[in-house]
């Protein structure tokens, strides 16, 4: 049985990405909601009937397990999921949490994501599960979704923009950055640069798509669910409800691989 | 009967503003789809089925006519709902380019738009129906949109995305530049300044909601179907379909006057 995926649109893949270097023998079915992308500006009562929407279609097509690849999702869904759906679902806040308490030396930590996600309150409260010293600064930076889509990854127009949202969290004093939305690692070197320009060099940034792999796969091996990797290598099955065409396009920029043939679902 | 407007989200707020100008005495019903905004990097097929829910909720509530106040729907959509609804609709586009075409002494005309209506061609056939000698160039420019919902209006960021946007229109020589997206009118100031740089200080800009408001202003003369100006100054009602608190933050900015109460409706 594969494993379900799913995200708004495009940033869901730096997660899959993780995914397929931590478990190469998995079979992946990626569900993209490209038809009402972006997530992140949202309220939580439509945000979480989309995700409904997705999940349901996963469950569908016989997924074991189901990763919440999309941290707007997983700030203000993930419980009704739980409810809803009989099997497991994972989402990205957590591990991204625990990896960030984990590095921070000074307990403030700052969390870039999108408005939805901040408003939330979702990483102040899994980072306060993690130690309740941590002071959590979150920043809303919208910006950075467009611009990792449109693939403006570097120059100014990226850096500019990072720098002005990273500007309060440099001020807080933070150490540690969450990046709290699956798009922004395809812009983790600007906003790594940023960052050490204006807080210093010994300031971590934290790409939760890792984090979230390790736990999948640690959770998957004691649920005794691993795929058997005598099977050979899995594969990765791309599902979109909207523009199959141009998902193929910019996927490859996400993935770091080349996976073409998308599939156009109606949800 | 009130005269029906929609638009994915906050950008048909500019056109609403200059049909108020135009047209003081009407009542207006403004719906925003803010629950699958932005329609700009969608497919065809899903922007027809998001309009075709938008103008059938005008339709019930006993609307007059309907403008389209969305570049991305006039481009795709407008034959559909013409066929589906029975009653008028007005898109964007033709008065956009019938401005343009009166604006260009070279015949060549720029266009600044969403991937979605550069896509579509609609411009370039809208162009070519004026006169056959304009050469059009679109440009898809997906960032401009999240910039004027952010807020970023002047500065760095939106200098610098522009003229990026701007450099191709300026190599193929164009003197005459259409906003082609109901959100840019909010960064009038910075495009005009960029263009004049790049371009020279001849450029025209084309804000294509004035261009709009005056047509349908003409249609409902023409049809008898203007309201009584003894019944006096009209109100908008604004509909949204997520979060109508943050709308009416934002709606302020692009309306030119404060306008409370939006009311969410679920499609």
């Amino acid at each position: 049985m594969p494993l379900g995926v799913f995200d708004s649109g495009l940033g869901g893949l730096t997660v899959v990405r993780a995914l397929r270097a931590a478990l190469p023998y998995e079979e992946i079915v990626y569900l993209g909601d490209t038809a009402r992308v972006p997530y992140g500006t949202k309220g939580p009562a439509t945000v979480t009937r989309y995700a409904l929407t997705c999940a349901n279609h996963l469950v569908a097509r016989g997924v074991k397990a189901i990763v919440i690849a999309c941290n707007t999702v997983s700030a203000v869904a993930p419980e009704r999921l739980r409810v809803e759906l009989d099997l497991p679902v994972l989402g990205v806040i957590e591990p991204g949490a625990r990896a960030a308490a984990d590095a921070t030396r000074v307990f403030k930590v700052g969390v870039l994501a999108t408005a939805g996600t901040i408003a939330s309150g979702a990483y102040p409260r899994a980072l306060s599960a993690c130690s309740t010293r941590i002071e959590t600064y979150g920043q809303a930076a919208p910006l950075l979704v467009p611009l990792a889509e449109e693939g403006w990854t570097d120059g100014d127009v990226p850096r500019l923009a990072a720098r002005r949202y990273l500007e309060p969290l440099a001020r807080a004093g933070v150490d540690v950055i969450v990046l709290g939305c699956t798009h922004y690692p395809l812009l983790f070197a600007v906003i790594e640069e940023e960052a050490r320009a204006l807080l210093g060099p010994q300031v971590q940034i934290i790409d939760s798509a890792k984090a979230v792999a390790r736990e999948v796969a640690a959770f998957l091996e004691n649920r005794a669910l691993l795929r058997d990797s005598s099977l050979g290598e899995g594969s990765v099955k791309l599902l979109v409800t909207d523009l199959p065409k141009s998902f193929d396009e910019t996927a490859s920029r996400f993935l770091g691989s080349e996976i073409g043939g998308a599939e156009q679902v109606d949800l």
